[in-house]
């Protein structure tokens, strides 16, 4: 549908009524016209937490217009793949893709700020970082080169590290294993000698059970249970180090949201925050019974090693300055970015480290 | 001004001219009516956080609703003090006030649920159980009662535990010490020796000098910054076990939200949601810099001993059994926060925990 003569069509009717009656009308025929969107999410159905989030934020938006701005929401592969969301709506195929920026980073790795970067930012500090840090405003400095704004529209919080076939104990326990891993931290683990393998979600299970990979991470236990990754993997690491506060984007297209009332791009930025508060509320409700059951049925926990953790780390810092040294948009998003985490790990140690540390010790001390 | 009468007089004249032209015209001027609200904060304009998240929720409402829907934000005490805002709701001499809902805790103990418990849930937690975990709906039954329904509308994170002008490194340093602390903390408190003072904000910085006090807790580092408190104190402790993740609460008058159009009453939802995401991460992009500022010029650091802090878990836990007692609403909000606690610190030690606690490792090391 073309939304521009849209507008315009309504526009005109409402100055024309306007005309013949003693009436505020055509101002509010022209700052409500009909106005119906395609969201695009990179998830499927399947995944109720992070498309369903997409699905709140369309009837908030809904809800909030009167029903005059209809967004479409669309689950990946149905009229866009995930892989092209950024193209579609860069040419205007459709208005939002509702994604992880972080997928095309191979166009650009500054995309990889839009979610967050390994060891970088838990899901709190990316909010500050984004919100009132200086971080989405330059991070749509950087979108703008491919005709785009983002609006963060929910987070997963720190991930899990992932269902191994065995215990890795040490750095010689991960060599040349063959790890399903999302996109960035690929590059990142394969410094370490792990072999990233990239696949969709729905071809997971399938890979770790005949064993064409060893080991495979996706999002945390309530996601994963569906996946039913427990049954083909009795390891369960944590944390996931590449993953630590996932921020979900609606990438909307820069041209049709100039062409927005005002209004309507308000509707935009509220139901996205929204939907950003919204979805880690239900990560955080839904995760910690899925675990207890997990645990109950076989599954066993373990941490990385510290060693591991610390070369992983390393290997990080190391990506983050070669990639860095040759691309200015990625130096300014990662020196503010990592600005931040500094200053954040610093301040978190005082009331919130101390009263979650007390707590959790009452919480291991059956006192809670 | 009579907003009813603006809602009819608006549905009155939108109809009359539909009739005279073929437009969607009249349910446009219906569901646009021009509504003025007024909102009371609870807190002086000094506090430019708390403060200033009730003018962005407000200024929020109006870019959604093109100004149709204007809620006049007040400062504490200017149309109602921060005691009476309740009251004031109630009655329906204003429409909300953008408060603590915890202020009202001697009207009832289950109003302290709406901004959190001592030793109870952290800012993220907090959102979920209110979001998703059934805590909203809840205290919505509570509130009815009162002809109100509330909109969490923002969070300080945990806060710092208070100024000091001597060590306090014992159960025994805290016997008959002065401590201006607010409503709820204080009856919990008071259980381990310490003598509870209660003051608003601006008579605090007098009352500590001068001695009439021995320590104070208001916030954290930047509203603290702003009272002063460093000036007349040089020790600053922590965690504020007692305000964990404090919300803030759009408490709105039923009737006057019941006779809203249905896409106001998503504006303020949205919007309070809005303000709740940004209000934290306004806090955490303004305490690290402060509290850098404060410790270079002389304010210590200390946290609060495992043994106070026991003591204190143990007064708490004693309080709720006797508070749960006799009052059902307490004992049915009571419940489900601390089964939600008790989940979620399991949770947390996980991924969330593990990757904080390695990065707050790099930080000390320098490595960030």
């Amino acid at each position: 549908m073309n939304r521009r003569s849209f507008i315009k069509r309504a526009g005109a009717a409402g100055t024309g009524a306007a005309a013949s009656v003693a009436l505020a009308a055509p101002a509010l025929a022209q700052s409500q016209p009909e106005v119906t969107w395609q969201l695009s999410s990179g998830y499927p159905k399947l995944l109720d937490t992070i498309y369903g989030a997409s699905e709140t934020f369309a009837d908030t938006v809904r809800e909030l217009t009167d029903g005059k701005f209809d967004i479409k929401v669309f689950p990946a592969g149905e009229i866009v793949d995930t892989s092209d969301g950024l193209d579609a709506v860069q040419e205007g195929k459709i208005e939002i893709a509702s994604t992880a920026s972080n997928y095309f980073w191979e166009k650009d790795p500054a995309f990889a700020f839009g979610t967050g970067v390994p060891f970088g930012l838990n899901q709190r500090m990316m909010n500050s970082w984004l919100y009132e840090g200086g971080g989405l405003e330059l991070l749509n400095g950087f979108y703008k080169k491919f005709n785009i704004i983002g609006f963060p529209s929910g987070n997963t919080g720190a991930q899990m590290g992932g269902w191994f076939r065995r215990e890795i104990n040490s750095l010689d326990d991960l060599q040349g294993l063959k790890f399903r891993i999302g996109g960035f931290g690929g590059t990142i683990i394969e410094k370490i000698g792990v072999q990233p393998v990239d696949l969709p979600p729905e071809r997971i299970y399938g890979a770790l059970e005949n064993g064409t990979i060893d080991a495979a991470e996706f999002v945390g236990p309530y996601d994963d249970d569906r996946l039913g990754l427990n049954r083909v993997a009795k390891y369960y690491y944590y944390p996931g180090w590449w993953e630590g506060g996932v921020t979900l984007m609606n990438l909307v297209n820069l041209d049709k949201w100039n062409a927005l009332p005002k209004s309507y791009q308000a509707a935009i930025r509220s139901a996205s925050a929204q939907a950003n508060a919204t979805m880690i509320a239900r990560y955080d409700s839904l995760n910690p019974p899925t675990l207890r059951q997990l645990v109950q049925f076989g599954t066993v926990l373990r941490p990385y090693s510290h060693d591991i953790m610390l070369a992983c780390f390393n290997a990080a810092e190391e990506t983050y300055k070669e990639l860095a040294s040759d691309n200015a948009d990625f130096k300014a998003l990662l020196d503010s970015y990592m600005s931040y985490r500094r200053d954040a790990y610093l301040w978190f140690q005082l009331s919130e480290y101390a009263q979650d540390a007390f707590l959790m010790l009452q919480q291991r001390a059956g006192r809670l």
